[in-house]
């Protein structure tokens, strides 16, 4: 029985096994979720031990890593397949169409939170291997899967433990697939990552919320401060005034515009999809370019003072902000944390306390396109897809892609299997059916393809 | 029996009816508290009724307006006594030392949400009422009560009420008492109030909340816009940037420029008190200036994107702000929504909806410090408290005294008998008990000296 053959053969099940998988809200920003995390951990471990992996539910600081370690290929390359079972939150939930924990399968789509980012794209690898199982009967390469649960807020724990581990963790290469193809249909492969620097602001003006009329034009207001503070961090077309943040960062040479040029990439699709009528951003730069390869600073949450119906006459007396910044290479998210603190302290109105707290640093990432593992990939792509993969820059951050890097020596390989308009973080989130088994079959021909270059 | 004697004997009892009133929830900005505003209402018609007033709860388009009558006293003047029986939201109520509708009396102060603001103020009336009673037998002037239900909400039916009920509201004095002394002991005429125009903001910039990595450079931010619109509302000294805004205000001469620089105000006790550490503001006004007699624009709220703990990584599609602004003589609130509306629509960023919504619209008033019942005010204060009243503004709005005003004809007496560090509106509301006694006191002496000068 051939791959294709299994999988077009077991689909019912597989989908069903992916919304059993969903029906978990992991949601591992929320500690009243702990429980729920655990179970999609050990949710994952049952599915490696079912593929015949030694599999363990491994604890971090936070929520655990889960690690499967399938059987010894003498001589084979070593791959590590990394994927994360945590979700972001679902909320507002009133603008789902439904409890974003119950999947509808429905019109060739997936709906519920954690479809597409990350557990529909993780579970295709692990489908993947059970169909390369059962087409081939063995694995061509040593495969070790490291799927964590706390990638959604900045897998605090996760470098400490590859490198504690990094030994049993070695690998040639790694696989990560927690993205997006550049289009339906359009096989990708993302050699470059930007990075984060996410940070909670809070501000305070006052020992308690005061009367606005009797204090009003008297007193510091920390809603007042706040909004002035957000509004100085950017200039009125997206570029950031923070001092230093675009020393390290390389510039895009004409061979790489080139190539971001020729990414087929439709921008009325896009203004649709995502429902907005213009695509303001830094001057001098394609709407491409912004998103991949430059960095950005976005305000992500507000909160301060009355925020209910009607009408209550209140100075508040603090107010908080969450603000994250993109990265590209070279900028070092540590760098970027410093700056922002040294910034928003100095701005900082008369009268009006201003502290900062980062909730998570991810360095940017690149691969080297004339990496073995990258011509691999080539080839299981176009095998799969009956076309050559686009190379693409992503504008999404995946914290460890550097890590892997950094402490395994790997070439980290980054084949997205959902598309962007997939909804991840947003409501309704979504993966396509198609998408699902496609990343089936791409990974089983991954695997293959990874076994010859090096062996 | 004189009212002093009276007030003596009484005091446990009229401690314990205040603390009964308090109980009530009456939150009429708050649709669950529907029923315990309604109790509040009952309350107040059954304390007039036990008085002998002849007593009505009428409906209006939201909460019930409670009217008392007392008997007809031939050739003597008509005075109306306004208040509310309605408060703020309590929250946050984590910041509250205990249940904030559960009262507490402790150290010679009242503790709990509308203790100060306005159940306290409005019911020592009641009681002044009813020790002139005990005390002479009847009373020496016409008397109506009219306790509203909607002041915190901007009183959005009372107009229409009184301009429905203007003949058997039809009064000579209106005395309100809903602020603050300028300080403890010192008696305080209020000749000025400010005006409000508060409004609710809400901007849209796409179409669903967008995930900062795909989108992070590309898209409109609504949290960016908002905050960028609100920091364009003022310079960094507080000054409003709102075309128009400052043309019809009515400049501050040498006279009362004198007069409010001869107030006893103590700038260090009202620091340590709201717990500030400066007190920014306009160029080329004193702070009690500013405070009384300026116009001023506060964001009271904001709203959007992720609250959370830990991070979202999501570019959100609307945000909300509240924002008031605080009119002095000749402002008109609607001008000023027009001129709000305006400005936000005008400096809306690329591709960013901004709306306007009105939650609430006051005239600012005065009143001539030469009227008869100022003076007769005047000769009360001074018997209670032996010592002279000092004249005040207040930078406060109730929005029905202008209403007064212009549908009654009615001169309009502000007493307040609280303190201004009360803590109306925010957490541990408080009233001192001998500001509640000694309102008792000075409502009895008001209605006496009220009877002479127009008899």
């Amino acid at each position: 029985m051939t791959v294709d053959q299994y999988v077009a053969a077991e689909q019912t099940r597989l989908i069903e096994e992916l919304c059993a998988f969903l029906r978990m809200p992991s949601v591992s920003t929320d500690p009243s979720r702990t429980s729920a995390v655990r179970d999609a951990a050990e949710f994952s471990a049952a599915a490696l031990r079912r593929l015949g992996f030694k599999t363990d539910v491994r604890e971090t600081g936070g929520h655990p890593v889960v690690i499967g370690q399938g059987p010894l290929v003498a001589g084979a390359p070593r791959v590590l397949i990394y994927g994360h079972y945590d979700v972001q939150p679902a909320e507002p939930l009133e603008l789902w169409a439904h409890d974003p924990f119950d999947p509808v399968v429905s019109g060739g789509v997936i709906t519920a939170r954690g479809a597409s980012d990350d557990k529909g794209q993780v579970y295709a690898h692990v489908k993947g291997v059970e169909a390369l199982l059962a087409s081939d009967g063995s694995l061509p390469v040593n495969l070790t899967f490291l799927i964590e649960g706390e990638e959604e807020i900045g897998s605090p724990n996760l470098a400490a433990f590859v490198e504690a581990h990094a030994d049993e963790l070695a690998a040639d290469v790694v696989i990560v697939s927690d993205g997006a193809m550049v289009g339906p249909g359009i096989p990708t492969i993302t050699y470059g990552l930007r990075g984060m620097t996410y940070v909670t602001i809070r501000v305070r003006a006052a020992g308690r919320d005061l009367h606005s009329g009797a204090y009003g034009g008297g007193v510091p207001n920390a809603l007042d401060a706040l909004a002035r503070l957000l509004a100085g961090l950017k200039d009125a077309h997206g570029r950031v005034l923070v001092d230093g943040f675009y020393d390290p960062v390389r510039p895009l040479d004409d061979r790489e515009r080139a190539a971001i040029a020729s990414v087929p990439f439709d921008q009325d699709a896009f203004m649709a999809d995502a429902g907005v009528t213009a695509t303001p951003g830094e001057h001098g730069y394609t709407l491409l370019e912004r998103l991949w390869a430059r960095p950005t600073l976005d305000v992500n949450g507000l909160s301060g003072g009355f925020q209910g119906d009607g009408a209550k006459t209140v100075i508040a007396a603090e107010a908080m902000a969450k603000v994250s910044c993109r990265l590209v290479p070279d900028q070092d998210p540590r760098d970027v944390l410093a700056q922002l603190e040294a910034h928003l302290t100095a701005h900082a109105p008369d009268g009006v306390d201003v502290s900062v707290t980062a909730e998570g640093l991810g360095h940017p990432a690149m691969t080297p396109l004339d990496a073995p593992s990258v011509q691999a990939a080539t080839t299981a792509l176009r095998q799969v897809w009956g076309r050559d993969p686009v190379f693409a820059r992503s504008g999404g951050s995946i914290p460890v892609v550097s890590d892997f890097q950094r402490l395994l020596g790997a070439e980290t390989l980054l084949v997205g299997l959902g598309q962007e308009d997939d909804r991840a973080h947003a409501p309704n989130e979504k993966f396509a059916v198609e998408d699902y088994l496609q990343g089936i079959r791409v990974s089983a021909a991954l695997l293959r393809a990874l076994a010859r270059p090096t062996a």
